[in-house]
């Protein structure tokens, strides 16, 4: 487990997704966080204080967690250095992207030197298998995306708390680097080798009889031409009863590329129940999840209802209305 | 380069896909092969000579081929036994398996002590970016499959071999071991890291501008359980203005999963027309290639000539009859 209090990395960008890690850190487990650290011409905030490593460090903070997280998990000089600083101040380390920390001589050297660690979570297991698709016992629901950093994520939290608030037995499985620290496991799915995409989740959400759920945490979109593969591995894998379709209205076209439009709702849900029957004949959407945050309440009560017309499924936020119409309608253990 | 002449490892077992690398090898570069090396019980053969090592060595053999897959890419302990005695016996080892050459302690110091070498030709490069889906210039061809192991490399190998005898431009673009081994350059798709699919397609075939043709080897099947995320992203990376289903008629089910049913031809191109128009929007099927090596003669021409009929395209066995009908139908060169 990596070393609680945080101090959270927001680095120096302007791109409210890219600190998506920081963000669901601040969220869902905001009592671990002392504070955030950013660049004096960085805009992002979280609302938390803004501290510098020797000062958090002497406020008792024990990692820094460098949730940022760019196209291609590149780790570039300028997060080298304010690790190697964090090291310096008596702080572990911790990142999610596909460059490692372990991979930096300078920050070994200077972890090794202090008796501290580097955490790199976006390392999937040694061990996986090709997936088989065989069926197995168990609820599980997923959650896809009409495209990247939607909202799946929140989403999937919201409803396992959601379920357990009503006695049930229901576990968060987590497939990205934001979701395993949150969660403190999870296999980072858009990081294994490719043939065994689905095999991992196979692994990450194995079968279970004691008529709990498991709630996967999906990944991309079927329609983004950078990740849809990854999707679709994930979709297979997972084997789910129940889908739940995310979305973020407004955006102008797919995360970081202009060229490709956001899917309709009703059709990136057909694409995706289309694709899940391969491996779970019977597989229903069960609601829409929508992240509102940009959009007045009133807007967002309306889009709601509208989305729940148009779809026949209950569509809600997760964060600011709940998952109760959603959870409400979900089907009947089987008996 | 792997040094030729190649001893070809058959190994053990008894499945004549899993010696699909070795088979490739074979038919490709036959020329380049002295003998295939095989255990007493196993049932399976090349037609070339069975040699031992020693025997091999002694006739010329530079490099034993462990062109065997088993799912999941495993090296078992007597591939490593025979692969040690390959190089006591002076030649190099070449492999194609998720578990690598390199990883051995005791294959590494018999081939420091002698000199050889170990290639692990499954081993994608390091510096792989994010897929973009921008539009690039070029013609491109995608072979796809209802299942693993139908023939997609065999059918893309002979559609270059056909655009070239007409004097076009035209490169086969390899995606696996067996592809890599006889083009001698490729990249192994299912081997890289799950975020960067598409991306290593769309590097394998970059623009062109010249006229000529990328053929892309395809892999797996949008309806394998195991390998459709591989097979997505490889569809979305290609961009592919012509796509060729590939099939092999007769199986009863998905290789290695018995409960999976091969899907209709009709519905699999669909499925596979659809995907690609992410990213390609004018994408159209050009051809049908059938492994009828199973069949009479009489037969295949049979079914190639239904198969023609029922989906209006032009199919034939790309080994046994030739490529030309699906050549003769590519649309011209853009002017």
């Amino acid at each position: 487990m990596i070393p609680a209090p945080f101090l959270l990395y927001l680095g120096h960008g302007a791109d409210p997704l890219g600190i998506k890690t920081s963000r669901g850190l601040a969220e869902f487990r905001r009592g671990d966080c002392v504070g955030e650290f950013r660049s004096d011409e960085g805009p992002l905030t979280l609302g938390l204080p803004r501290l510098g490593i020797r000062e958090a460090a002497a406020l008792g903070a024990r990692t820094l967690v460098l949730g940022i997280a760019g196209p291609g998990g590149r780790l570039p000089a300028e997060l080298v250095d304010d690790a190697a600083e964090a090291l310096e101040a008596g702080l572990h380390v911790a990142a999610g992207l596909h460059e490692r920390l372990r991979d930096q001589p300078r920050l070994i050297a200077l972890a090794a030197a202090r008796g501290l660690e580097l955490f790199d979570v976006r390392d999937p297991p040694a061990d996986l298998a090709v997936g088989t698709g065989a069926p197995r016992a168990g609820r599980r629901l997923l959650t896809v995306g009409t495209d990247c950093s939607v909202g799946k994520m929140y989403a999937t939290l919201a409803l396992a708390r959601g379920l357990r608030a009503r006695g049930l037995s229901a576990d968060f499985r987590a497939t990205g680097q934001t979701g395993i620290l949150i969660a403190g496991s999870g296999v980072p799915v858009d990081a294994v080798v490719a043939d065994f995409i689905s095999g991992a989740i196979e692994r990450l959400a194995p079968a279970r009889d004691d008529g709990g759920w498991d709630l996967i945490e999906g990944q991309g979109s079927l329609f983004h031409p950078s990740f849809a593969g990854v999707s679709l591995g994930l979709l297979h894998g997972a084997q789910a009863e129940a889908l739940v379709l995310c979305h973020e209205p407004g955006r102008p076209h797919l995360r970081l590329l202009p060229g490709f439009p956001v899917p309709g709702l009703a059709e990136c849900l057909a694409r995706n129940l289309e694709a899940a029957r391969l491996t779970s004949a019977h597989v229903r959407a069960v609601g829409v999840c929508l992240n509102t945050s940009a959009m007045a309440p009133a807007d967002a009560r309306r889009l709601c209802a509208e989305t729940e017309d148009a779809l026949g499924l209950p569509c809600t936020d997760p964060i600011a209305f709940g998952v109760d119409p959603i959870i409400d309608r979900l089907p009947c253990p089987a008996s």
